[in-house]
């Protein structure tokens, strides 16, 4: 250890261009468009453009169910966001989102149209625009306290965890085991949650459910980081199990495989303008034709 | 680098609770309780149990703000949470916040009391609850959309950056650079927004401005992990400037000091019960009562 005990930072950070790791290229010390870039606006009054990581599938998660539960005025077009290509640094989608990150959403039914960025402020304002996937009053407290749970926890996470074991140019014991513990307290803090409530507030599906479950969710059911066995994810019964009832709901299907670019060609759906895009852009893409 | 190269984590992590660094002692791989400890209830409705990190400030801050406004609801007692001790890990505290992090906070003007915890809940709760620090409706959208910025955006800053930088068992490149790089992007967005906005969001001073000054604003101001040289923090002369105009304001100033255990005598508030609090606890303490 006697090698990196002897690191000493510089007195002044410097930007090294040529480490980083996976994403590397996404990472940069100072913020703003790196170019020209224009996005489109389909028909729909909500355009969202993403990605179908964690904080992409909560949005097109929550856009489905308010679907799936009759409210018209959600209907959205869904582009594409290609990160690794750098797509988040276009002008266009700096302007409605200054801190390059997906999921980014524009509402054009307001006048003007408005901004969102954030999946934890676009899932608060579109729960709260069409009064669906809150709880009542009674149980706001506990709903908002969730959310919020999940927004600043989730970085541990995505860039804790998953940073320093899957993407990292190579494996630093001290990160791993820093990281690793903190997402199994926080595996535990919603596995004791939910060995006494249904949902995680106020008694119903929310958008606190929403948001835990696309990141937390999403990682015991074996599908983040290839890091199920090492975090023992399948010993947080009752998170599995909340997680496997989320994951049936046809909502939750459709809504994970929009704006994916990865897994098999049958679960991706590049972009999505309409409902039945879920059944024919797939069969154009088996197909060959994209 | 060949050492750290040659790691390879195990199949299964195990808690080796040997390591850790400053505040190690705080971090573990479960949740839950580890012993019995009540909580103290004071006359007002608010109880807030809390320290003064950011996170904490952010609440003491917007409390003292209400008050200042003449909101006589807002009235609170701050009990502290010696985080150090493991007061966190008591089973009142866990009660209130199953994620034994400060602040939380009993609001006890409901039938039953309603409990409230992450920072960035308890301020829109707050906000909410007496219909000020927030936007109009039509800013809404971007009020959100930065608060929740922040609650994301931080993490990377005190868990990462000012984990590895500040508090480490030993320097190590890597994550310093990547954390140093995220904080320094984190900065450049607010002064690219701040370079033409006086606040953050709705031409207004709102809580999402009371959140990201605790992080940002205390850091530009060179307030936290002795990094202002390192980061240049300077440089990020929008975000000065608004720290600065922040800082000014009475109820920051009285907010940063409650629950506050370092630093000066006559800047610490261990509790605070009463605006008077301000003027005679001070005095006890340095007149070494305390």
């Amino acid at each position: 250890m006697s090698d990196i005990e002897s690191y000493q930072p510089p007195k002044v950070w410097t930007w090294d261009t040529e480490s980083g790791g996976t994403f590397a290229s996404t990472n940069r010390p100072i913020a703003g468009a790196t170019h020209d870039e224009e996005l489109q606006v389909g028909r729909h009054p909500l355009q969202l453009y993403s990605l179908a990581t964690p904080n992409g599938v909560k949005v097109t998660v929550l856009l489905e169910e308010l679907l799936e539960a009759g409210i018209e005025g959600a209907e959205y077009d869904a582009w594409l966001i290609r990160i690794g290509e750098g797509d988040q640094f276009g002008s266009d989608f700096v302007a409605i989102n200054p801190n390059s990150k997906i999921p980014a959403m524009m509402d054009h039914s307001t006048t003007p149209p408005t901004r969102i960025f954030e999946s934890g402020a676009i899932l608060l304002y579109l729960a709260e625009k069409f009064g669906a996937f809150l709880t009542d009053a009674d149980h706001r407290a506990e709903m908002l306290s969730w959310l919020m749970w999940q927004m600043g926890s989730a970085p541990y996470l995505g860039g804790g965890f998953g940073h320093f074991y899957a993407y990292a140019p190579y494996k630093m014991e001290y990160p791993i085991n820093r990281f690793a513990m903190e997402t199994k307290r926080q595996l535990d803090v919603l596995n004791r949650h939910l060995a006494d409530h249904e949902w995680m507030a106020g008694g119903q599906y929310t958008i606190a459910d929403i948001a835990i479950w696309a990141w937390y969710g999403q990682l015991v059911l074996g599908r983040q980081y290839d890091a199920a066995e090492f975090l023992d994810v399948e010993s947080y019964t009752h998170v599995l199990a909340w997680a496997k009832k989320i994951d049936a709901r046809p909502a939750v299907q459709r809504g994970q495989i929009v704006n994916k670019t990865s897994g098999p060609l049958e679960r991706q759906l590049h972009e999505r303008h309409d409902a039945t895009d879920f059944d024919t852009e797939t069969q154009d893409k088996i197909a060959g034709s994209e």
